[in-house]
């Protein structure tokens, strides 16, 4: 069944920064820390410009360098590709690699717009036929602590679910003069904290609790218009224009009936990484914050008098893959969540079983998003599309 | 200019209940702790059950017990009429005092309509050019932290604001089998969750931000439409009727340019009194939690990368109201914010200066809870009528 | 059995300030929430200065005012003497009030020497024969969290009890131009943060174990040995001498075998009043701090690897003394326990019942801080004497 | 300067469990995400038990397995000796391979005896004058939190230290059923909770506040003497013998006149990796956890009434290390700091540049650690020898 018995794994990353710095991370780290069933060989890094890419593959350990993400998703030497560039190409690449018959692991959001996302979800749906797997990089799903919150929700210790909040609120763009970027590009990022942050709070939420949102009323607001370039490029005019939003708000209904909002900003001064997750159920409730990713706050009503919210350390071998670290009270970091993404997505690869979130996950919480999208425009609630 | 100068100040309280304790306990304690310019005297109390009345003059300490309100504000020898009831006899008591002559505290919501809110703020602008006080009790801009959270943004150090998430979670009727009261019916207390709780939410947001809630979009829900009849009551059908909201949530826009989100719920199973607060400004943000209401928490940005959120203990002798009270550290509970608003009242109607909140401000209340219900009808953002 | 049937206990207390104002508060305040059986008369304040007694007693709400505390132990008319003075004269007004009859609440500690407290718990033992309360006021083991801590230790759920940390960190003396003050003379005060922080520490140990301190190591500190005397006193010298300690750390064994290390400190900048307990078991642990004194920290082991630290909210009618107030979630402040104090001590009066902590635990408090600083003295570790 | 200008060092591994995949992944992860003056080479792994040990190395990564520690280090193609093995073969294997001339990092605490740790530190000295770095592994002092703390009171912050307080709790032997191990036997670990937690924390204080401890009184405490062999060994007893502590408190001073206390414990139920560390100055204060160990909360006095204890997210790019990762408040977990550990070790190394802590630093603090047996044989106070 396994395609790669004692076999290798060979590798190709488009896309070297933020994202390419912690899945490199997660691709040498995965097997020094859990049993995989193939090896992985990090093959060749792909970059437009040849010397940073030669730069970064020196410092982040890949064998090769290119330039052309299309030559190398079409080589036979390469089984997975793993797409860490912005949005705007994630829909070209990932099609082109799915079409090559290889495995790919996408970063999130999906795509910058539902038509892409709804392509790239038949493509994945077609390839899966024939074995090859589409992981997309909701990676706080990841998260140890996320994990057991699902767990949680899922053995009914909360009983009916009832209620969400989730905000997810960073603070980088709160200085007026924070520079231009390709994420303040709506033509590249499609859009702006909504699609970047807000997508990651409702994945989440979906995620923990098994439902899906349904329908949206919420608002978008770019708070500074026009920001400074960076320093060193040339521009026409000295501010460049901000086309995407800073800060999004929903209230949402979800498939179980759950009353939910959700929030996400790069305005929030103060707040760094905060994607805080609130789920209060019939019997009990819990809470997450990203800022404090090795807690989970869970209240059990059942005990009466004596209930009280309590901080689990997600740090003892019985919780999601934290066996394969440290000992309790030693906790993960940041990228650990890309290393059981890994894990995740070579073990689905040996085994040809199903892994999630996939792209027509992906293409669902597009969906959302563009309804929001919709209800600003119109002014009122709107349907998620399915 | 102090027209009880070394007099006394009279005081009728119509309700004995959850509030007609907390008020006594108010009315008792301020003149020990504060310097008044008047004394006060708990005259009478007013209760429709003559024996629960009596009880509660003994237990509260009020010197008469009458049954009938009408009366007791008409009397010569009563100077302020503190009105404790639930909400659809505020409008009436209040009326008949204010044209009494007679200073009013009155418990929040201001009403449960708009129609009487209006009423009750015109009489009360008209009763106020005689010298007489209208006190609404929106008692928790009274408590020492949410004091200097307002001066905090007063003076600028949050900058510009740009977001507020302000949440009320309460959990009393998480419980399917919890009762049904006369909160839970709709002719009696206007609404559940978004009149007791909401109103609360955007009353403090409004006060620490100077800004007034604009237009809204949002959500009403009732979770457990029906539930049973506290025990030794006879009724005809052996659960009643809920008929307001287990739960609100409402994304809005303030007349500042800053965005906010509210949620008022009796549904958050663990929380039991967790109104907090949050405010982003350009600079720095704070944060409030009524469950732990002696502490503020403050980034200052300006700090750079030692910035923070520092939890300030607001328990200073220099803080808002700190001062009559005990040493640094010892914190003050629910009901002191009760004994603050007495003062200010006491204060106000001796010299004749304007105290807030007033009856215009609880109109405004109002009407954005008017807002809220008519964005659940029309499945769109509404703007607050002024 | 009442002596008090439907009668009057009248009260003088001796002394005004800090606890004069925080017991006046109780005195008046506990009949108001709980259903006492008997009567309280606030009869007679008792001050040196008669322009700050009658001032204090008109603030307070006390009817007369008298300024030989010799005198008024004396009355017929007085049931009750309750001592909030300086401790050196714990013992003489608590000898001539308990051989005078009356029952005696006295503030800790309970004296300055062992010798006095000798005296006090036997002078005590005798009035008891015949009827007379004495309690000793560490009122802390009225807030309702260290009342259900001591509930949870004794219902055996965190097992066998190993270790205790308790840390009573203020800071008002940190700066060095803190004025003089009697708390800083040994004359008076007996000794500095040991006897005033550190008796409270070992006494709420106690209590939540059930344990007591058999043997102690420790070291005393004094940082700032001398300091300016308050404005407008003429002094020889620009400074007065400082003859107590400002930390005091030990180390000491119980005697259930419990291993506790205990510190009390007025020099811990930032802390105000941060009284924080920490008690392990072989099952569980729970953890309590004044400063936020309406939550309890309770871990339960037995959850296995969904096991935390929960922040029990003690704020549930069934908690200790909460039923009497507030609903779920609204929390009391500082002042509340010396409420629950009078209530306990009027019911024991009216019954007969023992009521702790009484003379005799003051006394064994009292050895511990002796023997802490004899082994300052030996450098070694000292036996508690008994 | 630096004897490996654009070379290779070349890392031979003694040990390989729970130390060894700690420092395997930093060996491999620090190069690829700092810029380091030299290669590294994983070569060889030491373990006595081959089949153990070549199963180690395919796990952790390094390219030959070697079962004899004396063979490796005087191999020619070694570099750098890492001892990652129990504390009773530190002297010898540092010894052996500082005398070959090999820098040497060594997992702490340095020895089990003083006389050990002179002989090492002597070796050290001795080596470091003709190149060889030797370093320790109180790798605490690399997490970014900690550093920043030092820096914090070394620009004087917080003015002048008066008084710290240390406990490093875990609770992995409360439940008397945890079997036997090495480290519970004398002979191989030397001491308990003394030795393996206290040594950290004392390191962590000194280097905080940049004092030494210079006399102690103390009590250790072995609550489970006797437990059950791990299952799968034969053993003569059915229970082994515990000859170490599983707890250790003391109070000492240090040598700038601060006053401080140390716990040392595995018996604290719910305490999984406490480190707490917290330290008062005339100005300011500062608290550490790491559980949370991304944070440090910092009161600053000065800034009065508002001041209080902010939580730094020490997750900038300006604080110490954290430039080289992600972005702010993506948090660094555990094993990061051992990554700045071979940053800081290898930059030494090719500089010729002092790095602490050194062997003379891991013999101070085991003569604090004697200090403390001697203080509980002799029942008093006994001075740190220098």
């Amino acid at each position: 069944m396994n395609p790669y018995p004692k076999g290798t794994l060979r590798v190709a990353m488009i896309g070297h920064r933020f994202m390419g710095a912690a899945h490199s991370q997660a691709w040498r780290t995965a097997p020094r820390f859990f049993d995989l069933p193939a090896d992985i060989q990090m093959s060749v890094i792909v970059g437009r410009d040849p010397i940073a890419a030669a730069d970064a593959a020196a410092r982040l350990g890949w064998r090769e360098v290119a330039t052309d993400w299309r030559e190398v998703v079409a080589r036979d030497d390469i089984d997975i590709v793993d797409i860490c560039v912005p949005s705007d190409l994630h829909a070209p690449i990932a099609l082109a690699a799915l079409s090559a018959g290889k495995h790919v692991l996408c970063e999130k959001p999906l795509s910058n717009t539902v038509d892409e996302a709804v392509a790239m979800a038949e493509a994945a749906a077609e390839a899966r036929q024939v074995g090859v797997q589409a992981l997309l990089g909701f990676t706080y799903r990841r998260v140890p602590a996320i994990q057991l919150a699902r767990s949680i929700v899922a053995r009914g210790d909360l009983g009916e679910i009832r209620q969400t909040r989730a905000t997810y609120l960073q603070d980088w763009l709160a200085d007026p003069s924070a520079p231009m970027s390709w994420r303040l590009d709506r033509s590249v990022a499609g859009s702006g904290a909504l699609g970047d942050l807000g997508s990651h709070a409702v994945d989440a939420i979906q995620f923990i609790t098994d439902q899906h949102v349904t329908c949206v009323a919420g608002a978008l607001r770019t708070f500074v218009p026009t920001r400074p370039w960076p320093q060193g490029r040339d521009h026409e005019s000295a501010e460049g224009q901000v086309t995407v939003d800073d800060a999004a708000v929903f209230v949402a209904e979800m498939s179980g009936g759950t009353l939910a909002t959700f929030e996400a900003t790069r305005m929030a001064t103060g707040r760094k990484n905060h994607l805080r997750l609130e789920v209060n159920g019939s019997r009990g409730s819990l809470l997450f914050d990203l800022e404090d990713l090795n807690s989970l706050w869970v209240y059990d009503g059942r005990a009466g008098s004596d209930a009280g919210f309590r901080r689990i350390l997600v740090t003892e071998p019985t919780h999601p893959y934290v066996g394969a670290w440290w000992p309790p009270g030693h906790g993960l970091g940041y990228e650990h969540a890309f290393s059981h993404q890994v894990v995740d997505f070579v073990n689905a690869i040996c085994t040809g079983d199903a892994v999630a979130p996939d792209f027509s996950d992906g293409l669902q919480v597009q969906r959302v998003l563009e309804a929001v999208e919709r209800s600003v425009d119109s002014k009122g609630w709107e349907a998620v599309m399915s």
